[in-house]
């Protein structure tokens, strides 16, 4: 039920250090490990000896070890050697193509000859001093697609999220939805209205009034396999709302990268990529730990409505205008799933 | 497993306040809630939008709304209205009949229409100023009929509450088991013995002699789907036992409302209404404390007993005189379900 | 997947005490007691009344009496009594045969009439004033098989146990697997190497110089239906190795009693019988604090091996010339399996 000729993030570079890091893709266990030079290497978390998970091995000096009887894994999935043993013979596991980028290891599910490294999605936000970003991780037990509906439909916020980013504006504001190719975009400007505590802080941190009447907008991109991108942000009123100066605004994009560990669970990367005040490390996490508890407001009710969902597998659901982005998202998921069989067919 | 065309005690009056509450009764999962003017209702715990469970919404002015993108449910499983939709075509959900009474909400999980408030059991110490009451509940792994055959052979107490209201005489006293139309009735009179810790405790309280020798006896009374009520005393010896005045007794009912939460779950809620020094609060409390430790030492013997039952479902178990109470009790019941599914063919 | 008429280890003397002991054993659970005199009784662990764990029950005077309702259960199976009924016609349980020796209880969880004490194995260590034995007890999520494979290949010791036992060393001697009759034994013997962590200790211990050269062996013997008895030690290099004189060496049993609990779980009963400073109690703690923590290390390895092995269910593993010693001793255990198979029909 995803993608698999696609990059999904596995980890932030961070998590792989000294130990190699075990963790499920797309119903994949993958163990991920610097090899030499410190590039990111992952092969199938399974030794070919005798199935000990090679995540609970050492790296030594870039080589992958299998912690139970030495077996030197290679990056390509054939074993290199073994202490007293002619390797030639063992049967290689799979390895999957990873590159990492924008701080996070990205690893390619399916077939190996068509991993592109190009593919990855650009991120002007990445090594731009112009920007700062912080983010974490959380693991949710939710269809990866829950997770793609609920970003797509920000009136969520005005429920789930009522004492931070949410106000009842959200709600009584229609929003757009167009479609492009893959890429889908929900869109809502907001005008004249005041500002959530979130967006108040925001505006007090840059050294801008948060007592104004602003302009508010939330633009919301999925693009396949899982990924959400959005938009958001504030202006003092009557300078141009989401087009006003620099000056009269604080902005930034929220960073979602969804990847699936089951068919029913998921990793699910967030974070914020905010174009003020980026040298403001503290800053940095303060938002981090304000956009953390926001985002684990999610969570519970992801987790019951997909027991929900479970419980009643043939109700169907209902799509109304405020779900078109997830809607349409599913429907590129769904062309690009088909297109991925009718390749392999 | 169990009829469905009846009163079940979902919870107290007191779990419900300004939050839903969710609770799986006989396999539905239900949100109950407080409508306008404080009136108990009870929907399927399911938002027709997206499946949310509307018990993680939240209640504003007798209006429940899902904590998710806000549709507003009715208490007929109706949407009332969501922001910015239409809601008319909009499918319904599942209401369930409701009323509360004796500080329970009672539901009724089956047809609608066949709900008769007049069927929920009357029960005489309720705002009675010569009863008080107090009590629990515990959620306990096993299949609800087997707390009836708990209850309705009170054997057990002589090895499972020895410290408290066990003691040999009972296991040494034949119990008598008659049934009348639904209602099973098993009972045991002990003459001329010592009263058990508990009950040396309520001739203290009622400034009764607890050295001297009681006479004991034990009514346990079985009606459909899986109430027993059982009177429970003691009175010193030689005043005519159940039969004697007031004054030389301490008498109480075991209030037992037991309800399926899945086939092999239930909820207990379990209490006390006493006869005797209805006033005084910290003797209610203290009993209440007293009763719950000692019926919380059932609950491992059930959840074992059900866990050992699954493990050899066709193992028949015996029928002796004293599980005759059981016995009889699940014999109604089956016959209450088989009228149920003829009355539905 | 296991023997059945064959001595298992079902827990160690001091875990039957007044009350009795619940445990699965090749997939039956059993209630162990201590019946009149002291003398060890298993038991299925269901009260043929109503189906309670006879485990919750209580031991009175040699007495097993079920906890719920005081049916008392005998040695053989069969009830003895129950207060107010006649119990001649009540279906009898399993019975199981048990001895107790060298501090533990022994089961055969197969035909009754096949069990002869005389085919638990001999323990040369036990209740002899040359030898100490400390011990313990681990419960394990693995078919008991892993725990062969792991003892009867100890190259493992190099990377599990790095830090105790382990040196690289063994990796690199050979080690020689060797068939006779239903014992497998496979032996390594490494000559002028540094004690490890773990030996340097017990050479302290019985007074002998520490950062000399030694000669280390270890000798696997498996036998069925699943015990690994490994003699281990180290001698000041020079004087003979296996065969030096007492006062050159230290020498101990690696003491492995395997027993199934079901298809994907064991008990691992483990411990060390040492010859040497035998009446040094702190000795022995300390050895016993040092091994478990050391077994310890085994525990998630094992796990998640028989997680992905049951991921992976029609993967081969290879068999290499260092697995020759679980090879052979699964091959052992096949054929019991099919000569009991074959017996039977």
């Amino acid at each position: 039920m995803f993608p698999i000729n696609t990059w999904y993030v596995a980890c932030t570079a961070d998590e792989i250090d000294e130990k190699p890091l075990g963790r499920t893709i797309c119903n994949h266990p993958i163990a991920f490990y610097r090899a030499q030079g410190g590039k990111v290497a992952a092969v199938e978390d399974f030794c070919p000896h005798r199935g000990a998970p090679l995540s609970l091995g050492q790296v030594c000096e870039g080589k992958l070890v299998c912690g139970y009887h030495g077996l030197e894994m290679g990056c390509d999935g054939k074993t290199v050697s073994m202490p007293g043993q002619r390797v030639g013979g063992f049967p290689a596991i799979r390895s999957f193509p990873v590159e990492e980028r924008y701080g996070f290891v990205w690893v390619w599910p399916g077939e190996k000859d068509k991993a592109d490294p190009a593919l990855i999605p650009q991120m002007e936000w990445h090594n731009n001093p112009e920007w700062a970003y912080g983010g974490g991780l959380y693991h949710v037990k939710a269809d990866y697609r829950l997770m793609v509906d609920n970003l797509m439909d920000l009136t969520h916020e005005t429920y789930v999220h009522s004492t931070s980013i949410g106000q009842k504006e959200i709600d009584e504001t229609p929003c757009k939805t167009t479609v492009n190719g893959d890429e889908v975009m929900t869109s809502r400007f907001m005008s004249d209205i005041p500002a959530p505590p979130f967006w108040k802080a925001a505006l007090r941190a840059k050294g801008l009034a948060d007592d104004v009447p602003v302009d508010r907008w939330q633009i919301c991109r999925f693009t396949p396999p899982s990924h959400v991108i959005i938009e958001v942000g504030v202006a003092h009123a009557g300078h141009g709302g989401y087009d006003a100066p620099a000056e009269h605004k604080v902005y930034s994009k929220v960073i979602d990268f969804i990847t699936p560990e089951t068919d029913t669970s998921m990793h699910y990367f967030w974070g914020m990529a905010r174009k003020f005040n980026p040298a403001d490390k503290a800053l940095t996490a303060q938002i981090r730990e304000g956009q953390g508890k926001i985002f684990s407001e999610d969570l519970e009710m992801l987790e019951r409505q997909q027991r929900n969902i479970g419980t009643h597998p043939g109700r169907k659901l209902l799509m109304l205008n405020i779900d078109a982005g997830g809607v349409q998202s599913r429907k590129v998921i769904d062309r690009v799933i088909a297109a991925e069989k009718g390749a392999a067919e």
